[in-house]
């Protein structure tokens, strides 16, 4: 088959590699209808060691089961089903705390151990508890948005989470990448008085004018600091969702919390130790975040997809085929484009 | 009056000073009745830089209230009070919230803007917000345990709060000072069913152990998290309690905690940033604390202290007066005591 195959910073190729095969009992293969390229795919674009094998990329995906392995119980060929960017086993003891990215059992596609999505097929391990059934056609129209729920609109909304938006409250989003877009959508969801969003990028700040957000700050570091405080009478955000990663992002972050409230971190950290700690120490601020356990997080979000109360698909403002996925990673890395949908 | 002037590390004497005397219309002078020193007054005794007027120390009091600025209204002359180690107005939108420690309008005891507490008496900004009024006379029985209102108690119930600590959960309390064992304290009364003290002194982990721990690392470092793992089904403890203020603590807090739990870190951090920022993020763990909101525990707290059920007092293990202070200090940083008392 055809897939995505990275073999080091900036070189993305298309190859033909072996077809996935049932390894395990519970395993399945899904033909893949949809994937796209994650903003996390883009530090591995830009500083991936150059590598003899290469590595099948893609962790977002909604496809068609072709087959299932020996002990698969509730997955059945034919099912369209949403691919979360980590299996689990969905019966350890965290998966029943709803952490499914720390299953006993799990792990994460487009990993050197597992190959991901940004392919005609994949190989979907512990099948019944990662995948879940869609009850929808996969040409249904509202499949930009319900392939969403595989990634992006499930960490926007771990990051809203773990920030503890609510009702009445202020909440910021740091990076006007689809993480944040979707954190938008997350906050307003989530019943926050005040979106606050900090990016650079007039189509995306306008997407995320759409998805609800009231102010935006274009600044950076200590400006953007500043303004942030002018925007809510000097106090800061109760809510603030750092959806980029870098140390300034988390600096920044930490900087705009107003004291009791909550950073929700889901850009995959790119620094050492959280910074502000006196900061975040004296302002009984709290930092929380992680790879968001999104398979747990379907079942509340999919009937507002369905009914079309949340549109995160919007955040896909590119479909290209396999043969288009190098395209896309440069289109993205160089903010041409906010997030590529791939029809494999 | 005399009172406990600092001048520089090590460097703590017992001197006149002039009477305080009501500035505001909102203060009260309490003449104290019992006093203490506090782990956090060891770090200026280990690295003040050498201060030619000196610093009146001294956070945490019992007294009775002498005289009243002509604007307070619920505190009365001879009131006996618990003073919280924070200042506060009890009306903003902070204190409101529980929060007094940022309370817009407040500010600590014992620093270079307000003399503290291990003096005679003491001035009371804010003092309606301020003072809890106790049900006792200043001679109780009980006067030892609820002087740990005014911050050792509440510290540690602010750690196990913010480290989610709940029934049937496993928590881990790092260091067996004051406010470790506090710590302990309160994990047992907010339901843990494993408490595991981390420390390395015979009398405090005994201490520790009455008060309900029911596991002792000694280890340091490596060895303790992985004494830790062992106890914990090599998961972690859901809660940790981070009662020191090192980096190296810290870091142990990060390493103990299970996937999902959370670190409340009351220790005052002596570290620029807070470590093992990935472990922290790929297991979700939340990082939170700080300065905690005694006053607002108090309602919580006292009468637990007042029916017997918690013991906080028996922290105290040394009762100076005013001349015993600088001895005091002493046998607190050698570790020859826990927590000493000034009845000054």
């Amino acid at each position: 088959m055809r897939a995505t195959v990275m073999y080091g910073a900036g070189d993305v190729r298309i190859e033909n590699v072996p077809d996935p095969q049932i390894v395990a009992p519970g395993d399945a293969l899904l033909t893949v209808s949809r994937a796209c390229i994650c903003g996390s795919d883009l530090w591995p674009y830009k500083a991936m060691e150059p590598s003899d094998t290469g590595r099948v990329m893609g962790h977002e995906a909604i496809g068609v089961v072709e087959s299932i392995g020996s002990e698969v119980r509730t997955i059945k060929r034919g099912d369209v089903a949403v691919m979360p960017f980590a299996y689990s086993d969905g019966v350890c003891e965290f998966c029943r705390e709803g952490l499914n990215t720390s299953c006993l059992h799990g792990g994460f596609f487009g990993t050197p151990e597992l190959p991901g999505a940004q392919a005609e097929a994949v190989r979907v391990p512990l099948a019944d508890g990662t995948l879940f059934v869609l009850p929808v056609a996969e040409d249904d129209t509202l499949m930009s948005s319900l392939l969403t729920l595989s990634d992006v609109m499930g960490t926007g909304h771990h990051a809203a989470l773990t920030a503890r938006v609510g009702p009445g409250k202020t909440a910021a989003v740091i990076g006007d990448g689809a993480v944040g877009l979707c954190g938008v959508i997350a906050a307003r969801r989530l019943g926050a008085e005040q979106i606050i969003i900090m990016g650079h990028h007039a189509d995306r700040i306008a997407l995320a004018t759409e998805f609800g957000a009231t102010d935006v700050v274009r600044e950076r570091g200590d400006e953007a600091v500043e303004r942030v405080r002018e925007l809510t009478n000097g106090l800061g955000a109760h809510s603030v969702l750092e959806c980029v990663g870098t140390e300034q992002a988390m600096l920044t972050a930490v900087n705009i919390t107003r004291a009791g409230g909550a950073v929700g971190r889901v850009g995959v950290p790119h620094y050492e130790a959280i910074p502000a700690s006196e900061t975040a120490f004296y302002n009984n601020i709290i930092v929380g975040g992680g790879p968001a356990p999104v398979r747990a997080y379907i079942d509340e979000l999919l009937p507002d997809v369905l009914n079309g109360d949340i549109e995160p698909g919007r955040v896909f403002d590119r479909v290209v085929g396999l043969d288009g996925v190098p395209d896309g990673y440069r289109a993205m890395n160089d903010r041409a484009s906010i997030k590529v949908m791939v029809q494999p």
